[in-house]
């Protein structure tokens, strides 16, 4: 859950900082419009704050960072982490327990989500956290303090999400940052923008425009699904939404001059030797997907108002989480997915931590950790009681494999047919209301 | 004055041919929508046309261009090149007598603008051509007998030119492109777009976006004072209109998936070497400056229609027109000049190519291809018997340096006097006018 703006390399940042410094001072020693020098100020501090997030102290002029920094890359930390590579467009691991994310952590330089956090969510929203931070499925986060901050102080923020629309069915797995990003919209009441980054599909799939654009259409049916408040909602096509907004593409240049290429290779993660035409993509895609963060690409909604903060829900992967075997990509559950099929799934595929013999397991218990059904309750059964309880029914051998399939598939059955029906009666109509630029009702200051 | 497509390397262009004409046969095979084929189909003639521009020849199928292709950018072209050097940011020359251009026109793939066409668009418009063409002032192009088939056929093209913005006083030399412009726009009757691409001005100066945009309308100003026709010209704004139009971005996107990097770096000329940062912008502008030769761009004037072909007229450089003097930045004509000052600078910054005596020049003569103020007149002067009287008494030694001075002198005071006139009476009403998006009145069949 980063918030606004891009993650960089301390030095980067650091130099990025005293030129923006210079440039408000110029200003300022100028008589410059009092909004032209709020915008460069408020750039500034953001600078500072990105700055103390990823160093852990204040930016203090004169003293650039060492290569101590928490997020630079040396070659060292590179040999350290080649066994977990995470960009936007890999999550590959060496391990067989999956990703470290306690060391991705430091190497994005966001923090962890911790008891204390979680803690304040609950006292700020007044509702229990929702069962994906209580169980650590989103573990990390870049400046959700300062979010709280605002909203105690009645100051509005915005949530904004995104996908990347593709033809295939939607995975169980894509949902989960949507269910999570639908909680924090009901318990913060707060407007949610959803980016359909459907210019990244079209340069990237063998598409034209009107697929990329229809598969837009059909994706966001599965989105609107999960329960979006219309009031409170936009969903927006690039593709369209670039010709429709007067800041949007403003933006983007402002994006553009602000974050060097040095910066992009430090968040993406592509070296020198990587392919040119990659590259190219990789530079020039950050700043449309970092533009929504900004609360003037959105003057429908926001106006011209450039002080709202915004929260980024985001999943690092939906790896492990849309397949019941890793092998076998038709493995995964999809929201298309029959009864009879989810059964099937669950039974044939997913992988097991339990015994080989129903007498060893008696005796000697499964293993919840390596087991795929057990992981998926862990994101999809509500009840923390009845969970724990089978955790350790598993473990200790008093509940079987075949018992413990069944109770996912008693619960994935249910999920997956009450999706189908909201999102069968989400028409073509319902799709252009969510995606018509226009006004949200909410109660800002 | 090239049209439509951005040029590449030949087998860059193939290749590109070989996928589109898979992409046209796997849409009719899939019975896809007639306007998708079409578009298809229309990209893929125009690859082929730029193709044959290019290498002299029809593409054909599995025949890959050899080494032998004009446009192709060997080390020995290289080397053989290595004292002219032009790319969108630089124009330098190792040689006195400045740019070989027809070095350049086959460096670019572009055909040289000779006696033959110049003919045809006299026929076609029924117009006299234009002193720029006659003297060879723009000299080359890219499919510009396809306009003429266009045109000559009751079919519309339309124009497209631009400026990068920028706070100074424009230049004299700045106009050539604009003067040209209008010409056309008369001639043929035909709608106009400008794009001022402060966007590149936003990112590459050290300005606000404001500052930028401000920039915009100041130079739009002096554009307008050319003379052009608010009924058919529509001047934009990058940062502006890139949000005013639905189809603007799309195409830029359209573009990128279409324009490989290197196809990029062959037009544009930089090395892996070149700096990184610079590259980055090098590669996603092209895009940008690209989309308005696409009429769909433009939907208020245009509406969907993409068949519409495109015209560009463009100046490679206007380093020697500008300046009096090449070492001196401040012996540029600028439009906002006094009478006083333009004959102080033609006085004492012109370069003569008259003798050190006028002794000597008398029995000598004076070099009218080094000099400065017969190379205006050749631009300024619209009097084709009276510049080749000047030119031969020049040369016989009958006229003197400070009569050929005076010469000029004479035409560039009324010249500026009168354009600063039009300027004045262009208010940000009719600025205004100009940058909205609107129908545009021409007679289309």
């Amino acid at each position: 859950m980063p918030s606004g703006e891009p993650c960089t390399s301390p030095l980067e940042l650091f130099n990025s900082i005293a030129t923006q410094g210079e440039l408000v001072r110029s200003l300022k020693a100028g008589n410059a419009p009092k909004d032209e020098i709020d915008s460069a100020v408020k750039m500034l501090l953001s600078l500072k704050m990105s700055y103390k997030a990823a160093m852990g102290e204040e930016y203090k002029a004169g003293c650039p960072p060492g290569d101590r920094a928490a997020g630079s890359h040396s070659d060292a930390d590179a040999a350290k982490a080649s066994e977990d590579f995470v960009d936007p467009w890999t999550v590959r691991t060496s391990s067989a327990k999956g990703i470290d994310y306690d060391k991705l952590i430091v190497q994005f330089g966001s923090s962890k989500i911790d008891k204390e956090l979680i803690n304040r969510i609950e006292r700020a929203t007044g509702q229990r956290p929702h069962r994906f931070l209580r169980r650590g499925i989103f573990f990390s986060h870049r400046d959700m303090n300062q979010i709280l901050d605002a909203y105690e102080n009645k100051k509005p923020f915005y949530l904004y999400t995104g996908r990347g629309p593709s033809s295939e069915a939607m995975h169980l797995g894509h949902l989960v940052p949507f269910i999570f990003t639908k909680w924090l919209q009901d318990v913060f009441d707060v407007p949610l923008v959803i980016q359909m980054s459907d210019d990244e599909k079209y340069l990237w799939k063998d598409l034209t425009l009107e697929q990329a654009y229809s598969y837009t259409v059909e994706n966001a049916k599965d989105i609107i699904a999960c329960g979006f408040d219309i009031n409170k909602t936009f969903i927006f096509s690039d593709l369209e939404y670039m010709g429709q907004s007067p800041g949007f593409y403003k933006n983007v240049v402002k994006i553009q001059k602000h974050v060097t290429f040095n910066q992009v290779k430090g968040i993406f993660g592509f070296t020198d030797s990587d392919c040119i035409g990659c590259a190219w993509w990789k530079i020039s895609f950050p700043a449309v997907q970092a533009a929504p963060s900004f609360s003037n690409s959105f003057p429908k909604i926001f106006r011209d108002r450039t002080d709202i903060q915004c929260l980024i829900p985001c999943a690092i992967d939906q790896g492990a989480q849309t397949k019941m075997s890793a092998s076998d990509p038709n493995s995964s559950i999809f929201l298309t997915d029959t009864a009879k099929q989810i059964k099937s799934k669950v039974n044939k595929h997913a992988f097991s931590g339990g015994r080989d013999t129903v007498e060893e397991h008696r005796q000697f218990g499964g293993n919840c950790e390596v087991d795929v059904s057990f992981m998926y309750l862990t994101f999809f059964l509500e009840d923390d009681d009845r969970l724990e309880q089978i955790r350790k029914d598993y473990t200790s051998g008093a509940m079987l494999t075949g018992e413990l399939k069944k109770t996912l598939i008693d619960v994935l059955q249910p999920l997956i047919a009450e999706h189908q029906a909201r999102r069968k009666a989400v028409t073509e109509e319902t799709v252009k209301e969510f995606m018509a630029p226009r006004q949200l009702s909410f109660h800002f200051q």
